[in-house]
């Protein structure tokens, strides 16, 4: 019988859907992955069956990697996470040690995600960068000389709540005006369906596509959200000065038009010393890939 | 004769003063110091001179060690600084050098001022931590995994000029809205001047004392001000994690309430995950030692 290919679970857990792929210990690429809406799971001990059904004997686990917002990498839970469905302290490191039997990592998944881009993706040559997730939340992976930094307690780079309009809209994090309920794609639907007074379902690519088009409330939208986010990135770049930022999820990625209003911005507002030296790029790391690569790698 | 004792020669540069001291290399403290207003000096090359007509002969010069607003510590120029009366670059390294035939390295001002707590004062074991100048103008320094965050090029840790109310008030750096605008001891002197309709000669802590005295205009700035200290601090938190947050410069280490004041503003601002984690206190070091030291522990 042939050996089994030894491969690392990489988990990404986000607010709208769950990621998972085997990454081969030889091959460092993904192959498989699955996804799951993560609303359906009541406990994060139900989402990890379904994950255990979907990879059962594919190849031989030898450990597991988790993204997940507000994961702490010294304890490995998730620590009150506004988007998810499980309130509170959530074991998972546990969790997933006690029903696979194989070494468990946790982190922020946009931790995690600024591993792949460093192992994987554009900042491989940019030991200070800065990786900005702009998904169903807003996440942030700093980088300082090569090393992701983790803080005192696991929970460094937290920069989608950074307040950046005083009592500003609601944030799922309880408080008012974070980056997060201005510059994720959440944020950007909310906001259209408020000022066009709609209830339809839709996508930020579609608020995205509309501002393209023309559509005047998208492009009411979408140019508050840019020089916001702009002016958060102009802020941010004050705490490491990095060579490169990252953006990296859905509307991010949805063009060179898009990535050029929000440099205009971000360069109307930096401060002279920064001008013109960071290079604001968007991931080339598609869907959930970056994130899989990133938990993987916290193992690897 | 007597073997003349070996001292490094540290200056903090600041918009108002130039401080300089002469650290025992033995002694590790400061055997020496004096200052000087900083705007009499049209050049750096005249302070320079300056500092070596008070400095001669005293001891045997083996280096220097420079804090300064904008200081680069891969480059050794000030470059832009917005409070100095010197505007773009200065090669103060090259300055120095070129007059004392000593190593010298430059820094960022705050960051000296960082360096300094962590060897001689309160943060010694907290290798994630923060430092706050608030003098003149806001700087910061700040600690990761006991190392001094420099970026990618020797500018990281300007959060005194984070935009933190949009379209706010004037800042030195020529935007607007910056938290130096707001906490800097010439922000609190200058909206109490406007405030209160006066054009009196007071100081940052005059503003303080009359707070406490119940005065009705230092009553509404220090307020205001304390509030949006506090939000950044909590802002600034989700940068690292730090354990810790040192306040150095002199309204900040004018007494326990008015630490306490910053405390419950920062607490009511902070994400949950922070809250209760992070220790607020203000520099034990005294005037410019910290800076002095910090400066010359950049040659030690």
């Amino acid at each position: 019988m042939e050996k089994q290919k030894q491969v690392i679970l990489g988990i990404d857990i986000g607010g709208t859907n769950v990621a998972f792929g085997l990454i081969g210990k030889e091959e460092k690429k993904i192959l498989w992955k699955d996804s799951e809406p993560i609303h359906q799971f009541s406990t994060a001990e139900e989402m990890a069956d379904r994950i255990g059904q979907k990879i059962q004997n594919k190849f031989e686990l030898i450990g597991i990697g988790i993204g997940a917002p507000n994961g702490n990498y010294y304890t490995g839970s998730i620590e009150f996470a506004p988007n998810l469905p499980w309130k509170g302290i959530v074991p998972l490191k546990q969790i997933f040690e006690n029903k696979f039997g194989v070494p468990t990592v946790v982190s922020n998944d946009a931790n995690a995600a600024a591993c792949g881009e460093y192992v994987f993706g554009k900042a491989g040559n940019h030991p200070n960068f800065l990786m900005m997730t702009l998904g169903t939340g807003v996440g942030s992976g700093l980088f300082v000389d090569g090393k992701l930094v983790l803080g005192s307690d696991g929970m460094a780079g937290e920069l989608g709540h950074f307040m950046v309009v005083p009592n500003g809209r609601p944030c799922g994090c309880g408080r008012n005006g974070c980056l997060e309920a201005y510059a994720s794609s959440t944020a950007l639907i909310k906001q259209y369906l408020e000022k066009s007074n709609s209830q339809e379902t839709i996508s930020a690519k579609d608020v995205v596509d509309r501002w393209k088009n023309g559509d005047p409330v998208a492009t009411e939208v979408m140019v508050n959200s840019i020089e916001i986010l702009g002016m958060s990135l102009a802020n941010f770049v004050t705490i490491h000065s990095p060579s490169m930022i990252v953006l990296f999820g859905g509307w991010a990625q949805s063009g060179e038009s898009t990535l050029e209003a929000i440099r205009s911005s971000f360069e109307k507002n930096v401060l002279e010393i920064y001008r013109g030296k960071v290079e604001l790029v968007s991931s080339l790391l598609e869907g959930s890939d970056s994130a899989l690569l990133g938990a993987a790698s916290l193992v690897f």
